[in-house]
């Protein structure tokens, strides 16, 4: 078994050595976990049961106490809510003494519950039976992202619990408006560079696998820019100015519904896909070297009926498939209708001619897009076709695409976890979603940015949104996923 | 002062003697609806507090009785509910003895309430000083048109609790679904078929004042069909198909939403005015000779800025006024958006693509559009532009135009009842808006069909939909109004 000369045999012996030590304690932690299940399973339970609707205000700074509680209990020193002047983020520093720094990003925000269709009050922490999955949590923020802010913590403190050292200090950063396009998280990463600066990587737990148990890495995120675009009678000059008025009246009284909607129908071709504005691609770039590498081996292993069926979709973009649909997910800029409303929308015929009509809209960019370019051009655009009385309302600031190289250690850290589990990821150039990434990956933090865990969930920004938690299905549950950041921790604080 | 031979002044004398006759009689009444205005504004708030709301089938049955016990108070035999496939209408047969029956006709049901911007509880009847006009009850239905109902029964209590007879047989119709275009007002209509022919004219008791006090009559309707435009991507085949998606996918899943736009751009030009459905304007006829007479007057008349004034509305299309403007009100048929929603319309930033989009529309007929005509050119212009895969929802079957000749008698005792009052009434050929009142104009009671009654409201369809209650300001209040309408029955008693 040990060949070669002395020297070689006792440094390989030592390497087997380190080896099985380090085996001997994951097995210990994973030991932990296995024997704690319920207990980790009733605090993700009680973190989804806490409302945080950040578009509604609603339960933001109770649930902001209560993940700072979360901070303390793991041991963290002073963990404080670092007021903006938006919602504040809860920040908590670990110091485990070690030689590697990672800066832990979450979110404790959700989207709203309002959306019709859920199976479960969408606040209960219900764990119900999801085919083919098994148990599932299925709440809002399940997947998105508190299921994972939990596990995460509970990995941690299982690690502490069996007796072991966390072998990096941590810098935990929960943000609390992530849904509302992190427009005050600047303000946090300005008042706490100089901290921020110290650590190697920042890691934001997820639940890489999709419903069959692939392991799917995204190295990146576009960016967005989010408006409503906005027309009332009052500002045009032409039709009713105060309220809706008898819809008999459009005989002879101008419509802001009809004229939002003519605006709204030169920014698309017929089929609502290709966008007319002037400059929406120029800034588009194709692959470059190192995406293209990446897209070549996507091809091979890209599952389209998963993605499709996820969604409920039967057909792409113009019955897209393989590469031309990845190309248009990955590099196409979109511009989506978010939602629409205006007038009567009960039940029965009502009559009335609207005196105001609303989208709301939001631009998706990809490298080397700007989001400073994204108003202007819509507001041109408007412009140039006479619609100059619609107004564009700016909801937030927007952010920037982000991406990290697939050598950057970190992510070599988190793709070795994958492997040392059996598994082998595929590896995506980014998501078409967004998240505020590029506070980190830009100046002036510069850090490298990396997604991961052995897990799954699906319905984001939907109803049954759900994590599985059982674990003896397609994908891992929670003890598989806690067990994962475990080993994305001890692989992080190797690298080199 | 009695010139001729003696026949002829014993006729004159007679004649003499007839008219003060008849004033003394008004006289008689005109004294007690004086004395009794709160009794009978309590009852006008008695009615618009039960709530009537036919498109949410709310209150519904309760006002239909309530309506029916009022008909008994009066002295209807067996006032009854006729039922029909959707809500009752209320009958009552009141015999005079008299040589002309009358069909009076009312709607009991109202616009729904949910519109914001009421200054009062939309059910409550408060009274409240609208200036210019003094005290007025504002709630819903309080012009459209419970108040009117109502006044006019308080009128025939009146006539008859002054010691005299009601001039007229009346047959008292309430419908209760007018709100959502009277689709089963004809199952009665072809039920009482053999007893409604017997009228010799049909009142629809209405307040004609507008808010300077100026009378307006109005001859006719236009038309209405009314129905939804869905795009759903299950029907689609593209975009999502049961729920609507994160919002990022819109760069390779095509949007409902963006689709609907586009359909609905094709249907007018780009200021949203003129209509671009093939045969759209085809049966729509220029004022005949009898209008063309009508609006030479109308033309001189006509107070632009006190119609502007009550919409809110600073310019009418393509700033035309005069007889230009009154053209597109009286002669144009419209294509309106009531209103349009899709995905997410609350607060922040969510971002969604939503899986289905609605737009609730209405088409106005002008003279000689048909009903049946409608619906098939919607369907041929979407199917024509590639749009197979929008739905139209047909809400109600609508109904068509219909026009009284200013020649008929009833019209004419109307109009000399504003003349008896003071008034000089400014007549319109028809209104913009609609009612079902082809249904007694045309086949199979053919029918003359009046407006009338001298008072003033505002607002129907709309927040603080109200009717003025007080006298003193520039239109007539509900004593004024209840006297008109003894006027108007007793001269539709002597039409010849």
């Amino acid at each position: 078994m040990f060949r070669g000369d002395g020297k070689e045999i006792i440094s390989k012996f030592l390497q087997e050595c380190n080896v099985m030590v380090k085996m001997l304690k994951r097995a210990k932690i994973f030991h932990y976990i296995d024997q704690h299940y319920d207990e980790h399973l009733s605090k993700l339970q009680e973190l989804v049961r806490q409302p945080s609707i950040s578009a509604e205000n609603r339960g933001i700074r109770e649930c902001a106490e209560l993940v700072r509680s979360y901070f303390r209990d793991l041991g963290c020193k002073n963990p404080r809510l670092v007021e903006t002047s938006g919602f504040p983020v809860v920040y908590g520093h670990y110091d485990a003494g070690a030689e590697r720094t990672i800066i832990a990003y979450f979110m404790y925000d959700t989207q709203p519950v309002d959306d019709p269709g859920w199976k479960v009050p969408p606040l209960e922490g219900k764990v119900v039976n999801v085919a083919p999955f098994g148990g599932c949590l299925v709440a809002r923020g399940a997947i998105n992202t508190k299921g994972e802010l939990r596990a995460f913590l509970n990995a941690c403190e299982s690690i502490l619990a069996a007796g072991e050292e966390i072998p990096v200090n941590l810098m935990l950063v929960a943000e609390g408006e992530e849904e509302l396009g992190s427009r005050h998280f600047p303000e946090f990463v300005e008042e706490y560079e100089g901290e921020l600066k110290k650590a190697d990587a920042v890691f934001f737990p997820y639940a890489d696998q999709n419903q069959k148990g692939k392991v799917v890495n995204y190295l990146g995120v576009k960016g967005i820019v989010y408006f409503e675009l906005e027309l009332e009678g009052k500002a045009w000059g032409y039709g009713p100015t105060a309220f809706d008025i008898h819809g008999s009246n459009k005989a002879w009284v101008d419509s802001p519904a009809w004229r939002l909607i003519q605006a709204l129908s030169t920014m698309t071709t017929r089929d609502g896909n290709k966008v007319l504005i002037d400059g929406f691609y120029e800034n588009a770039l194709p692959p470059n070297k190192e995406d293209a590498a990446l897209l070549a081996n996507l091809e091979k292993t890209f599952d389209e009926d998963s993605a499709k069926d996820l969604m409920k979709v039967e057909r792409f973009i113009k019955d897209t498939h393989g590469r031309e649909a990845l190309l248009n997910y990955l590099y196409s800029p979109s511009l989506n209708i978010n939602g629409i409303w205006g007038g009567y929308t009960g039940p029965g015929t009502k009559t009335v001619l609207p005196h105001k009509i609303t989208v709301k809209v939001d631009v998706r960019l990809v490298p080397n897009m700007q989001v400073e370019e994204v108003i202007p051009k819509i507001r041109a655009h408007l412009n140039k076709h006479g619609f100059t009385e619609i107004k564009i309302v700016e909801l937030e600031e927007g952010y920037g695409w982000a991406k990290t190289s697939v050598n950057e250690p970190a992510a070599q850290a988190v793709i070795k976890t994958y492997q040392e589990f059996g598994y082998n990821p595929e590896i995506w150039p980014h998501l078409a979603g967004s998240a505020p990434f590029c506070m980190f990956n830009r100046e002036p933090l510069n850090l490298p940015f990396v997604i991961g865990g052995l897990g799954h969930g699906g319905r984001p920004h939907a109803p049954n949104e759900y994590i599985v938690v059982e674990e003896g299905g397609p994908t891992g549950g929670l003890r598989t996923l806690e067990k994962s950041y475990v080993t994305i921790l001890d692989n992080l604080s190797r690298m080199s």
